[in-house]
């Protein structure tokens, strides 16, 4: 019952007051992010976590000037993998193998289904990459959420010009959303007051 | 912290022993999925809900004979808007308008931007509204957690087939992803007892 609370406080803060957010609250935050659940355990995308001020600067006209790229306590950005690659795969399953202490030959099935998706096309792969990370972006709103934390998806920027800046290329990376996290500034935010509206249950759910 | 605790415990449980939900925490977790951020506030998805075990038993098959299928509790179908129409913007605006007591010239300028998404390609939409979902898949994955529910992320279905069986076609919709919710049978799955592992930190985030 505490999250439905916690999830009616929060909304998609528009002016933050540039508080800091502290280590341990960030760390849950970035924890929950890291175990989101993931098809195959794959995670095929990573989170960067700025704090830097000047490049929040940098960034900000790349994001329609948005106030919370600046204001935020710290901007993530989730970022898909460009292409899944053997390597990749290989990676993934040497984790596995290590984590659970278990020969890297016990992972054949798994490896079988992973080289599957390599018969896709690289779009459909980022496409998919890019929904495993919208599920991560879910799970962070939440955690948020739950450590009284403000937050602000968003979707209003230039992933190529935010991929250029922050060097993502190089990485196999291509920035695909932004969590500004931090704390609401409710004086300045038009936002803060108005009620939340969500399509109401028996117009979002079809029960069966 | 607790929530770190409930995304350890949880794990995409393999075989469910058919237990319900009690209606509290089932309300709960959908509760949590329909408060989910969504872009705009737009939600331009369903969440279909289905107990009735005839229809389960005929999607199992369309669903590789995954046994959650039927041993859930509940399935959940996340289906995303095949196509956004002025209709849906008209109706979201609408809804704004009636939960927050303002008229509906007011939101003249969300509509403006709400229209541009009328210029996109169907397939660019359709693809934005299925990361929409997503954002809900992942909040429903905590608020399972945070119940002490099992859940099971399922991309491994014929979304088609699943469209035409549930006659999502007629309701604008297309299946993206399930979740069974319910209860882990810790003798019969295989993965109960495995560790949890997910990218170390170092690894996963980036810093900057």
């Amino acid at each position: 019952m505490e999250l439905i609370e916690k999830l009616n406080w929060r909304y998609a803060t528009k002016r933050m007051t540039g508080a800091k957010i502290p280590k341990e609250k960030l760390d849950h935050i970035l924890h929950a992010i890291r175990l989101s659940a993931s098809s195959y355990g794959l995670q095929p995308y990573s989170v960067l976590v700025i704090e830097n001020p000047e490049i929040r600067k940098q960034l900000q006209p790349l994001a329609y000037n948005q106030p919370q790229i600046v204001e935020a306590s710290q901007l993530l950005v989730f970022a898909a993998w460009d292409a899944i690659t053997e390597k990749r795969i290989d990676d993934h399953i040497q984790d596995l193998a290590t984590g659970r202490g278990t020969p890297i030959e016990a992972f054949a099935g798994l490896k079988g289904m992973l080289s599957g998706l390599l018969q896709r096309s690289p779009e459909q792969n980022f496409n998919w990459s890019a929904r495993q990370a919208y599920i991560a972006l879910g799970t962070g709103l939440a955690a948020a959420a739950t450590e009284e934390v403000d937050s602000t998806p968003m979707e209003g920027f230039n992933p190529d010009a935010f991929d250029e800046l922050l060097k993502l290329k190089e990485k196999g990376l291509k920035s695909v959303a932004l969590l500004a996290i931090g704390y609401r500034d409710s004086e300045l935010d038009p936002i803060a007051k108005l009620k939340k509206v969500r399509r109401p249950h028996e117009k979002f759910f079809i029960h069966i």
